[in-house]
């Protein structure tokens, strides 16, 4: 690393060609050992390195400043802009983020997360440029995948009308996390491989001049590119659009772009995930019922649904990264009589938030959410937290929401949903594990059950009213401790978040009922609860355990929980102080 | 009306092209008689009379299925489909609604409202069809201005990878409430003025075969289109292009189809509307403030906003129909340096739910929402109510929320946001007063203030809370029956529903706390105040006065109020039962 560690942001001015191309593949390794060590975008970094030298050298951060989409492709950026000393830390509590963040440093000049913001991000802040009479390039830098997401055609939309100039690098290595779909990449896949006339005219009509690079991951070529780009800018907006190879550089990588696209770090535990459980439960269901369709947003593998996509092609749909594209066909194919579960992650089922109130909800369609990375999701950091849903959810009228004890019962809610004929949201964590035994009772709507009934006499009762595996661990955890003291509480698994089992609620006798949720405290699950019991006139006391009024930065999940308010020694600490 | 009154449904199709001319103009009088009665969107269906009838009379429904985008141009389609008898009672109570509604008869497939949702509606329901072995035709009727939004480019983009037929008829008017803008629509257009090729190339990409209507205001080429799209819809997606004339058929309507968008009943009060003040407010700050800029998603005028758009046109950008986008680019303009205020109606909002999370309050960026049309709106029923917003905005961190008590404290609370360096939500009614005297002071962050104090001596002490002008005029109505009776209560104007104004609450010797909003209760202002009162320990008993949780259909504000769970009687009777 004899390059990279002398690297000063400005010095790569200076370098040689052949200079560059060592700081390449100095560059490539570091991401690669560093990901194999930390987690983290491997892939799509990997094939992005040639194009982010190139574009260091050309433009003069910080002063231009470029907005990556996504993010995924950052590190090289993020090693070239003083951060390589640093990059150690990548995705570790209080260390380099996986992600753009303008707290990091002041050469990202936008925080990105989610798919398709970099090309408005890029109108805005060039628009700020003009107005404020500054002189400076504004980049967005996008990958194929994202470029099917429908804000990124409003953007296109609007350059014209906001008449300002940036330029779009379109990094198309053909992959989102998935092999990327749909009619407007054929339009772009048209334009790489010859038949360029119509397309480039397309990209005119929004007012963009086309530049197109054949191999994105050759340095030569990418600095000449990057130079001509510069210089066309002066005259209006630009794409440029570079051919790259995801994985560019690792074997394994390159041959398996889908598995390398996030990675674990090498010796992570390898739990069965609920997402697992999700596509065998869906597989088994879907045999039996012909209606049953699975839609998801370019995250099939992820979220356990290659099996499905396999053995029921007609019925699996991944449209690309078009979240709310996704919540309308979920609910037109329910208007149709089909039975639709769209498959998501918490965080980014954010973007369907109006289809699923207008659409989905308003309608009172049956289609079930299925939603994954719920509550802390960890190294990812603010914008992948997907610790809203409960409270974004819970205000949409129609719409029930589970929150299984643990992976069986995830397999019981889905045999729930198919005879169940409205909205049904159904959120869980990524990891899973498999806790109590289960009875045989099925699942009714609003009922929650006992896990632990305290065996108490002459003493105050406490309940402790749990949603969702991970609240469920602290619980237990908790009382394990109370009752090594001899001390003792009730479980509840508080599976219905919405409608709470409020005859459970009118009926309990407990002096004392704390709640735990994997989520923001407001307009979640303890402040439905606290709302129901006051409305019953419940004389009890009630705590809350939640996640407070801050977005959750990167670090582990166990530790997060407790950092922001969900600390199994803070409940058992508050049982004891209301018991002793 | 002699032929319109005796039509069924299956009649039409033994009609003669005459009789058919006759109808057109039999419907173009209703729908401009019943509008100018009940209100409602009248050059929009004006202009899609003749396309409606020659789809009515080609195709066969309900077993072929239309989803109407928006809606705003299915009036003719409702007449047409055996409502017409009961058309009079058009966006009242329990009458027609203004909106396809799937409840109101079996002709409607697909309830809309948003924008953009009818071509993946139409998708979905196609798919569903193939898979059930059904045979109809589907079709999205869009206007030309919805077609910017970015949902429908996911739509299209998504169509091949469904594999399904659908017919696309895109209603060019030129016009969504202002004139259509944008790339996508410089694409269209040039396909209708001639340029042809390059722009039928890119519809064919997305798996679509173009049909051109010259005059679709023509039913003689109406009805020949119709018939051909028909035929080809067998080989694949058709995309029927027409031409017409928004606000066909009524001089003042063609001259003036942004006036004549959505009107009101005819002899309707002129109040001050908020939307004139927010104009004059934002006028006066820019004035002052270079770095002032508005966005808006289409809907200037209606909001208030051409006098800004006159005076700073360098300064104020209306995207289209592309919410999610406008949000991006006030967050990247604040990235920039630049004091963005993003006007839109609290229902449209919905759609940037992700954006604001992720782009405006991760990266705290003091941009200013102004979210006008918040609460019950009225006779645009379920789709159009904008309850939601104290809700989905009170889970977000680092925004803050206010409400002003009338259009006076507007203007106060748009000269606090100047100098408000975080994201700021400022939500309020369409029509709008001065109720009361405003002193000199300036708003202060997460203040109330009284509005009246309550003159009691050894009796309990009542204290109302009462967000926004609506409410607080209902708490003032049942303080002046209170006083009638010799009862007193305090009234305070909780400008702040977040942050809630703690200092208050913990002083508060009230031993009753009243919480009045123009929101749902589940995660709103009521139930933030509960949770504050409760974790600050006071005795206090409290009741919230807020909508239940159902999607609440269209009618008359104050009786939709009243029905829904704030109604100044039951408020009165509950202060009244404490205090006697």
């Amino acid at each position: 690393m004899s390059i990279l560690k002398k690297l000063t942001p400005k010095g790569i001015k200076q370098y040689t060609k052949s200079q560059l191309n060592v700081l390449c593949d100095e560059l490539r390794a570091t991401i690669h050992d560093t990901v194999m060590r930390c987690g983290g975008h491997l892939a799509s970094n990997l094939g992005s390195v040639e194009s982010t030298v190139a574009m260091f050298y050309v433009f003069d951060f910080p002063n231009d400043k470029v907005v990556f989409d996504v993010g995924h492709q950052c590190y090289p950026y993020k090693l070239l802009s003083g951060r390589a000393d640093k990059f150690s830390t990548l995705r570790q509590a209080g260390g380099i983020s996986g992600f753009p963040k303008r707290t990091e440093s002041e050469y990202d000049a936008y925080d990105t997360g989610h798919a398709g913001t970099s090309v408005s991000a890029a109108i805005g802040l060039a628009k700020a440029r003009d107005l404020k009479g500054e002189e400076r390039a504004v980049i967005a830098y996008i990958g194929d995948g994202s470029f099917n997401n429908g804000l990124v055609y409003e953007a296109l939309n609007s350059l014209k009308i906001l008449d300002t100039k940036i330029l779009i690098v379109l990094n198309d290595n053909g992959m989102s996390i998935s092999p990327t779909v749909g009619g407007m990449y054929d339009i772009i896949t048209e334009i790489k491989t010859g038949d360029k006339a119509e397309g480039i005219r397309l990209l005119e009509s929004f007012g963009l001049t086309y530049v197109g690079v054949k191999n994105g991951n050759d340095l030569d070529e990418m600095l000449d590119a990057m130079s001509q780009a510069k210089e066309m800018l002066k005259n209006g907006s630009v794409l440029l659009h570079i051919a790259t190879k995801k994985g560019k550089g690792y074997e394994f990588s390159e041959d398996h772009p889908t598995n390398t696209h996030g990675v674990p770090p090498v010796g992570s535990p390898k739990d069965k995930e609920y997402s697992e459980v999700l596509g065998e439960s869906l597989c088994a269901l879907a045999a039996k019922n012909p209606n049953i369709t699975v839609v998801s947003a370019a995250m099939k593998e992820a979220l356990g649904l290659s099996e499905f996509f396999e053995k029921y092609p007609e019925r699996a749909f991944d449209v690309g990264i078009c979240e709310e594209n996704a919540a309308v066909l979920c609910a037109s194919m329910a208007a149709g009589g089909l039975k639709p579960y769209y498959t998501i992650y918490s965080t980014f089922l954010q973007r369907a938030f109006d289809e699923i109130i207008h659409d989905v909800c308003a309608q009172n369609m049956p289609v079930t959410f299925c939603i994954d990375r719920a509550g802390i999701s960890g190294a990812d950091g603010e914008t992948h937290q997907g610790v809203f849903d409960l409270s974004y959810l819970s205000l949409i009228p129609n719409l029930a929401i589970a929150t299984p004890k643990d992976t069986v019962e995830l397999t019981k809610l889905l045999e729930f949903s198919e005879t169940y004929n409205h909205p049904l949201a159904i959120r869980y964590p990524r990891a899973g594990r498999v806790i109590f035994p289960t009875d045989d009772k099925p699942i009714e709507l609003g009922k929650w059950e006992y896990l632990h009934k305290a065996n108490v006499e002459n003493s105050a009762k406490v309940t402790v009213l749990a949603a969702g595996e991970r609240c469920i661990i602290l619980a237990m955890k908790a009382l394990k401790e109370l009752q090594a003291e001899g001390l003792d509480c009730d479980i509840v698994n508080a599976r219905f978040i919405k409608p709470l089992d409020e005859e459970f609620l009118q009926n309990t006798d407990s002096k004392y009922v704390v709640t735990l949720e994997d989520n923001v405290f407001n307009g979640g699950f303890g402040s439905a609860v606290t709302n129901a019991l006051l409305r019953l006139q419940k004389g009890c006391k009630i705590k809350n355990f939640a996640y407070r009024d801050e977005f959750i930065h990167q670090g582990n999940v166990g530790a997060l929980q407790s950092e922001y308010g969900v600390d199994w020694q803070e409940i058992k600490a508050y049982i004891k102080s209301v018991l002793v």
